[in-house]
């Protein structure tokens, strides 16, 4: 049994108020597949004639859940997503695909779609066998349960070592017509790139096909959930899904690159952002939500393949957890992630105070305002690395005993 | 100031015994570069005709004595190695690279040998200024103290976070001829492959050319070294020497793969490896030690990434702190790895006990023998990722608080 420890420091004041999304419901209950006295199972419904698009693990271990929308995702068509929290439903053979095909079957008999129609998400422990029979069990009253205000309950129903709900909102317009995007995400461990999250679901009103969904997904789950790490593990169930239920009157948009949707693909990527930053901030043990900028690399990707080095670094995460200004690992980790650097470029700065220019470190160096910044909740470190025109952005959090607290005894 | 902390509940029972090795007088030295009441200094002399073979890191961002050693190692000759620790002089500019000429020119003024023939390392913190004018006042002084005996006084002077001093010695025959391989090295954190240590440094009495020592230490280094990994990061300082005094009567040897040569590479990976575990026996905080086989990979080198990717993953190393078989997190760290796997073919199992097989858990487990196993100082993991012929043994310690106190305060 997971402990649901203390909220995190850096966790936001409240959920946010986030209006009914037209054209979907939301549900939970609880199965006990893991967790007594907390909803575990959440049932998202769609209407008829809801696009899809969704990105998935790169593990090559997927989850049998992963598996499955990996197969039905190309139809660009859903109904319903159902979710389980405490089990992950991972490593266990052809049980495990049919445990899937199960809950796919219960739903789409109760909302008389196709099974193929029904995403299914599981997070939590691996290689134990998932109770299936209890969410099958469960999927009638969840449909009568159905209410389009129920974001928040979706939320808390899908945590597992999380200490508070995920969620957030934007608003754009498409051609003129207002639009909503919002989200939840859950996860606070086994948080690397390719996800940075283990599960985040967001619903649409916006009318448009899968075949624009999956780019302007694909490219704000880059620069956010990618962008992102806790400690450098990547889950074997992170799943991703834009669900558009077209409940929005505008005109069919049907190139992702029209410039008609510039202001939803801001708006995608703010909610994106903002769920991956609470990810961030739930980090196992974090008291420290720590932004990395990455400058002067070769090129963009080669920067924020340094800037996550930097991130996963043990010695610069527990350094900062330590209040303690040590360039000389930030140093370290930029040596170690075999790009391409000019040593006689580097700068380094914290909260905007150089520590180090030039490739080596700033002379009689008034530490007081670093130590102040390093002392803060958020940090900036700040990384340039040569002269070339690469740039990048990755946030991770500090590395602490709360998470060895956390991680040396989740299963048991 | 580095906490030196309780000796690490994995060291060995004493420090071994080493007798002098034909050709080499060590000394050592209070210089008062970081540390007060130790020796911190260390110079090893060689005899006139030492051949020297050398791995530095891979680091984009080393420190100023690799460089140096980088560019006088292809010259395969040595006379002295001076080592400090304290401060590892990176990341200085020309101020860095001056430092390190004026350590080779004094110690070769002292032994009268070309400043080309010095090779220099040290170890400590990265960005401040290396307080070289000490050195070079202690350099008549360790001349003068030279001794064949001071091994073991010289594994203690080149310590860091270091709880013991780590020392090895290995007995071969080359062509009838006893040979002797002696080493010491320091590293307990920052302790990656590429090297998987900061500092070591073996001397020989054999006959052996530096284009015969070169490929014998490399192949040495790959098996040892970068076959293990304290927390995935890499030194910008790790430095890997092999001096061979000639001392020793036997013919001439002049081909790396000359079958004489057979129990001299044995000696050399025994010397390696018995080093390379030592330093993650005194990994930063270790209470285990944890040995990872991985078979039925694609090949031998996509089976040791994947024992990497298991080595380093902070799930994996905190669940074995908790004594915990979470097999799911070993599910997790092969798919991360993304070499090519084969799901149905995943097999687990902790001290020879299986946990999962066939890509399923084992059913109706007993628990019992595997926390036996897990409770203890030494733990095996075995993992089977598919059917081909891959295999390879790395290693690791867990992850526990003691790795937290000491880096979130060690620069301060």
């Amino acid at each position: 049994m997971a402990r649901i420890a203390h909220v995190s420091p850096l966790a936001p004041a409240r959920f946010p108020t986030i209006p009914p999304v037209a054209g979907f419901r939301f549900a939970t209950a609880e199965a006990g597949i893991r967790y007594r006295g907390r909803p575990d199972l959440l049932l998202i419904e769609a209407v008829s004639g809801t696009t899809v698009a969704g990105v998935l693990t790169r593990s090559s271990m997927p989850g049998h859940p992963v598996t499955w929308c990996r197969e039905i995702l190309p139809r660009g068509r859903a109904r319903a997503v159902i979710v389980n929290a405490g089990n992950a439903n991972v490593c266990r053979g052809e049980e495990g695909d049919r445990a899937v095909e199960s809950e796919a079957r219960a739903v789409a008999a109760a909302l008389h779609c196709a099974p193929e129609e029904v995403l299914v998400a599981s997070t939590g422990v691996i290689g134990e066998r998932l109770p299936v029979e209890r969410i099958v069990a469960a999927v009638p009253g969840l449909v009568e349960g159905l209410r389009p205000d129920g974001i928040e309950q979706a939320a808390r129903a899908i945590m597992t070592t999380d200490t508070f709900p995920k969620g957030a909102v934007a608003h754009a317009a498409i051609d003129g017509v207002p639009v909503t995007i919002a989200g939840i995400a859950k996860g606070s461990g086994m948080i690397a790139p390719n996800l940075a999250t283990m599960l985040a679901f967001l619903v649409t009103d916006a009318r448009l096909p899968a075949a624009v969904l999956q780019p302007l997904l694909a490219a704000a789950a880059e620069r956010s959930f990618n962008s992102t790490t806790v400690d450098g593990d990547t889950s074997t169930s992170d799943t991703l899904l834009l669900l558009a239920s077209g409940r929005a009157h505008h005109h069919p948009v049907v190139d992702p690159a029209d410039s008609r949707l510039a202001a939803f693909a801001d708006a995608l990527d703010a909610v994106c952002l903002d769920l991956a930053l609470q990810v961030v901030r739930d980090g196992e043990g974090a008291q420290k939500l720590i932004e990395i900028l990455v400058e002067g690399a070769v090129s963009d990707a080669s920067a924020k393949r340094i800037g996550l080095t930097i991130a996963n670094s043990p010695l610069v995460k527990t350094a900062i957890a330590g209040g303690d200004a040590n360039w000389g690992r930030v140093v370290m980790a930029v040596g170690k992630a075999g790009e391409p650097v000019e040593p006689a470029a580097l700068a380094v700065s914290f909260g905007g105070h150089a520590v180090a220019r030039e490739g080596r470190a700033v002379p009689d160096l008034d530490e007081a305002p670093i130590a102040a910044h390093l002392a803060g909740r958020e940090i900036a470190l700040s990384v340039v690395v040569g002269r070339g025109p690469g740039r990048a952005r990755v946030w991770t959090c500090d590395l602490t005993h709360g998470y060895i607290d956390i991680n040396a005894d989740y299963r048991s």
